[in-house]
């Protein structure tokens, strides 16, 4: 997508140095556009950790590639095989939601133990990440029509007005490669000139809303509007949102959704004032192996100063303020689960379909075992 | 409630000038402890405003003292009838969505109207307001020992593990004169040795859930843990909540409620896990002429900048961060309607009712008209 004149994706080799890998600094955005480069597998661990990339399908993306970077330390004394598992072990553990990150790093790792030809395995894991990005894009891209049709529509039913969606989170394209996947049919509905207006979660602790998925839609030009979290519920009840837009970390093969920590309530919300409540999302965040999210998903805590700050700019550089006493204990849990039975659907690569086992089965019977 | 070792209450009349009025300063909490002296309408106006003070029986009794500070302001020459209905109608605008406001403004202004004694008009106010102060303060009082009941039969059920409370915004004693209406069976279960802990709401985008209820439980000793908004319905999903207990800032005569933004979420969650979900509210907040929460209860709009900052403690002072782009807007709605089939009771100071009208109607058949 477009930063200003320049298109750009949210990770890419650098071209000038094959051996080093290119992210956007998310955690530096909106106040200031830095991008950062990584070589090692210390480095992309950190980068997924600290939060310098995040989104379910970009976290699998970025693990790709530090597999890729890892295959880069292999010496000729090297044992390969417990390198790279030890590799992959190491960035799996990095964050325990998304299934995303295991999915892309153990494709990149089983890509290279199955290889047979004499390819070196860094041109066997680049050629992997490589392919997991071009495949994500594509997914991004396929999700975006498919969820187009939705929003055409609500916009012939609004007959010319605004058609009103509330997002929560960044599912944006900053959270995949590229299109994202709850935005990707809103930029293709905003760029096919159909009047449409997003309500933008803060989303707290993080502000992944205020701080990324506004600053994407107004670099796109898409007209929105920053609301508190705690604002959703309200907005339903008077009849301002015509359809919510999600994404997902992990999606059970039941239709049951972990997202960022308070995509529940607004299931809930939506539930209670029929409002539709879509999760979009590419088949690499589907867990085909696990029924139940309450049960099977492990939800990641985090560090409690992500909610006793609250950081953002002042004086033309990133501050933190303390928003308790300096005593107060917090807890911080990153994700929720939505149960599929609040899911009017799953908007994916393949098209749409409720979020029911069946359902799932039928679009994704390949991906069963 | 104590600070430290002195006990205070939110309002006061200076006792070296009892022509001025003391509040606590709420914007400065949690960080620093300053008090406000208010001489005029016009200050009360701007401190109800501010936010300086804030919480719904707090604003009418601030209200109820700024009638009596209007009639210090009258003359030999001044229609006492005009000068009155002027300072009322204009402190009751000045937040629209608590009835306490103006129901202890109307209820000072007819004291005024209706004496027939020969004492002076700010003798006749000052002895309303204080009135409205001493009830208030009953009621909660008594709104403590009513619920208290609910938390002893919880804390029976867990057999010594703590009862997990969870509450949102700031229905404290900061709210209310003293011992606040959700917090005070929270005090004195406390007070009796009862275990248990509260889970405390950030409550953007004002933050009274983390600068004033942590501030508040702290002072008194009471465990409690601090999460952002988004964080209750995983909680409720975990079982790590027993019971809700929020405020109220106008309850209808059929038990809708109107509270801080947000509400409505909570109860939806706590109605999804079979959490009970109370409202705890003195029966001045209750608007016994209105039946329907969503047509009949006006919405405050306040500054979209409570929402695209966030004011906290960094370098010893009190700063506001800017956490989006520049150019995006936001919206900023202060409270939403929890309808009353979501809630499990109401708690007054006449006791626990069901939310609904017949049995407010029985509780309290005196104030029907």
């Amino acid at each position: 997508m477009k930063i200003g004149d320049r298109n750009y994706q949210t990770i890419w080799l650098d071209e000038n140095d094959p051996q080093t890998v290119c992210v956007i600094d998310q955690q530096r955005l909106p106040f200031f556009f830095e991008t950062k480069k990584l070589h090692t597998v210390d480095e992309v661990f950190e980068a997924i950790e600290s939060m310098t990339v995040r989104g379910a399908p970009l976290i699998g993306a970025t693990g790709a590639f530090g597999i890729y970077l890892a295959t880069l330390e292999i010496t000729s004394h090297t044992d390969i095989h417990d390198h790279l598992t030890n590799a992959a072990r190491y960035l799996i553990s990095c964050r325990p939601t998304a299934v995303n990150l295991s999915w892309a790093v153990n494709y990149v790792t089983e890509k290279i133990n199955k290889d047979s030809s004499s390819a070196p395995p860094s041109e066997t894991a680049l050629k992997a990440a490589m392919e997991i990005c071009e495949q994500e894009k594509e997914y991004c891209r396929k999700i975006g029509e498919h969820g187009l049709k939705l929003i055409e529509e609500l916009g012939e039913i609004k007959g010319g007005r605004p058609v009103n969606i509330l997002t929560h989170c960044n599912a944006g394209w900053l959270a995949t490669i590229d299109y994202g996947t709850a935005t990707a049919p809103i930029y293709l509905a905003h760029d096919k000139g159909i009047p449409l207006h997003v309500w933008v979660d803060e989303t707290r602790p993080r502000n992944q809303g205020s701080r990324l998925t506004a600053w994407e839609l107004g670099q796109h030009g898409v007209p929105h509007t920053l609301i508190s979290d705690n604002t959703g519920g309200h907005l339903m009840q008077q009849k301002l949102v015509d359809i919510v837009f999600t994404g997902s970390d992990r999606t059970t093969a039941t239709g049951d959704v972990a997202n960022k920590i308070g995509t529940y309530l607004k299931a809930l919300a939506a539930n209670d004032n029929n409002v539709p409540f879509y999760v979009l999302l590419p088949s690499t965040s589907i867990d085909f192996g696990i029924r139940d999210g309450l049960k099977e998903i492990a939800i990641e805590e985090r560090d409690p100063e992500e909610v006793t700050f609250v950081s953002g700019l002042a004086d033309g550089r990133l501050q933190s303020v303390r928003i308790c006493p300096e005593s107060t204990l917090a807890a911080n849990y990153g994700f929720d689960i939505t149960p599929a039975r609040l899911i009017t659907g799953l908007i994916t690569e393949r098209g749409i379909c409720g979020a029911t086992e069946t359902e799932i089965r039928e679009m994704f019977s390949d991906k069963f075992i």
